[in-house]
């Protein structure tokens, strides 16, 4: 059985701004060390499938970028969206590339801006979803979720299917989209929830399956597609066919609709990095709470993430505060109001 | 009567870094519109003296930017101190430069780092005290204070000596240092204590024969690069003088110990900048409290400066709080603390 690896690479998420932007997005920066989000997610994957088997998917003008950062996944490896149509064509375009060079394999699906505490469990968590993937079933990792966020997908568990190496294989009875607060703490309570960590493991022929009786319109172009792949016309043929492509994200054109899909909950250290507090807490803070990257002085500082480059930081009384410095940008927010970042980004 | 104005443009103040630096100090730099203080400072005396009669001392590194700043001022008005060594000597050292030109004239010595709201008033200040000064006085403008600041030298009124043009003209009964808060209480409350202003008026004959009594040494060195004013010989004169110098304020070596020193009280809206909060009360706000120089996007952002150039700074749920960012550094700093700047920059 061969496995391949698909790194979603695509996204542009706005709330670590300024640090990250459209230009180069999240998983192409580095917060918690030397690697950036998108290093980190190759170098998770690499032991379990190699780097011939690592696709990377994103738009034609990060590809550029994420190739420097990993020149020795091979240049055939990097697989480019005309345009971000969501995660159901995103899968879909890697789903047929894979099918050409083995249509029987195993694919995962993953993401490039999640950090995982945890890649030891990681990785054993992968080799029983592979296993339940072999067998037919599509799966999801669910997360234990670590309080009642409302910033997640949740995942509600259904029946036991199965137990392998340890873990165990449920049923999924529904997706959830963002709870508001009191359900997200019913759900949470009740013990029979994960988050939807946006991570898939199935077999490539199972997906296609898939995307033939729920989404026949995107089956259509994607048939397209792979006909032509490896072909001189390949990128002509990928930009007519998208064309015409819905945009869809892969929950609600596919694993809402489909049968047998079944979740894994894990409990990995997993964190989506959605937020400047997010970042600080995977971070070592010095005996005042503070997190600090850079040249910084601190007077009466306390409690704070202090993201510089070279240029000195200084800070007077301060507390509880988030400050990036980027050279084209900087960011003073309170810490417990960094979701306004989003907000912010917009007003831009 | 001729009268000549001298701006002591030579301070080093750290309060207001990052924009006031050792290199570029607060003199040198604009905070309340296109002009730097030191301009500010020669816009005020213009109208009155004319600028062929305004001197500035500096420390050379500092003379070739301040004559940047005022092309206008005659080159050989700018009057290099060899080094810093407090005001007694600098103003010695303009009063040997004047006495060559006119040994009968009034001197007016002001600073280079106030701000005067109201320059009406100022002039006609400086007009009664150049008529003091002329019947002989030694005079010191005396700031009132708007309130017990522990951060100034105090002046205390002694008895009435003249009114002219509607001024108090009174004598000195003492200089203080600066008081404790108690204290400086006490002093407001009395109504009989003005804050020391650094600006003295008096005949330049009149203050060479203070020297004499009160800094012989001083005196002595004055005299020898007075001889040398005008030859070719002066800067070689003025560096081995300058070397037996001492390092004196003109309130100890001079004012504290000279007889009929006066006082003239004046409310002119000055300020000595000495703060960034005092900075950000003489610049208009906007409707939720802030100040804003440069580019800023605010959330929740109230009560604040934001002190920038062409880099975007956003800030979410701020409050009262100091930011100023320069090429070469940052400074974040609670408004109720930012005397501490001044601590932070001996920490560099």
């Amino acid at each position: 059985m061969e496995v391949y690896a698909v790194i979603m690479a695509g996204g542009t998420g706005t709330r670590l701004w300024p640090l990250s932007t459209q230009e180069k997005p999240k998983q192409t920066q580095s917060f918690l060390g030397d690697e950036t989000l998108f290093q980190e997610a190759v170098r998770r994957i690499k032991p379990l499938v190699g780097l011939d088997r690592v696709l990377v998917v994103a738009g034609s003008r990060l590809v550029e970028e994420l190739r420097r950062q990993e020149p020795c996944i091979p240049e055939a490896n990097f697989v480019v969206e005309p345009a971000g149509m969501g995660t159901a064509p995103c899968i879909g375009l890697a789903a047929v590339h894979i099918a050409e060079r083995s249509p029987g394999s195993v694919m995962v699906v993953l993401t490039a801006d999640h950090h995982i505490g945890d890649v030891e469990g990681f990785h054993a968590a992968l080799r029983t979803a592979v296993d339940a993937a072999n067998m037919g079933h599509l799966v999801t990792l669910g997360i234990e979720p670590g309080e009642p966020s409302t910033g997640y997908g949740y995942i509600e568990h259904g029946d036991l299917v199965d137990r392998v190496r340890g873990l165990r294989v449920l049923r999924v009875s529904r997706f959830t989209e963002k709870p508001d607060r009191t359900t997200a703490s019913e759900m949470v309570g009740s013990g029979r929830y994960s988050w939807n960590s946006g991570m898939f493991i199935w077999r490539v022929d199972r997906i296609l399956e898939e995307f033939r009786s729920h989404m026949p319109e995107l089956y259509d172009q994607l048939s397209v597609i792979g006909d032509a792949v490896g072909s001189p016309a390949y990128m002509e043929v990928l930009e007519a066919s998208w064309r015409h492509v819905p945009r869809e994200t892969i929950d609600y054109g596919v694993m809402e609709k489909a049968s047998d899909v079944v979740v894994i909950p894990v409990d990995v250290g997993w964190s989506d990095l959605g937020t400047w507090s997010s970042v600080m807490s995977l971070l070592p803070k010095d005996s005042d709470g503070n997190v600090v990257k850079g040249r910084h002085l601190g007077v009466d500082t306390s409690g704070s993430l202090i993201f510089g480059g070279d240029r000195l930081i200084a800070t007077v009384g301060v507390r509880d505060l988030i400050v990036v410095d980027t050279g084209e940008a900087l960011l003073i927010c309170d810490k417990a109001q960094d979701q306004k970042v989003r907000d912010l980004v917009k007003m831009l």
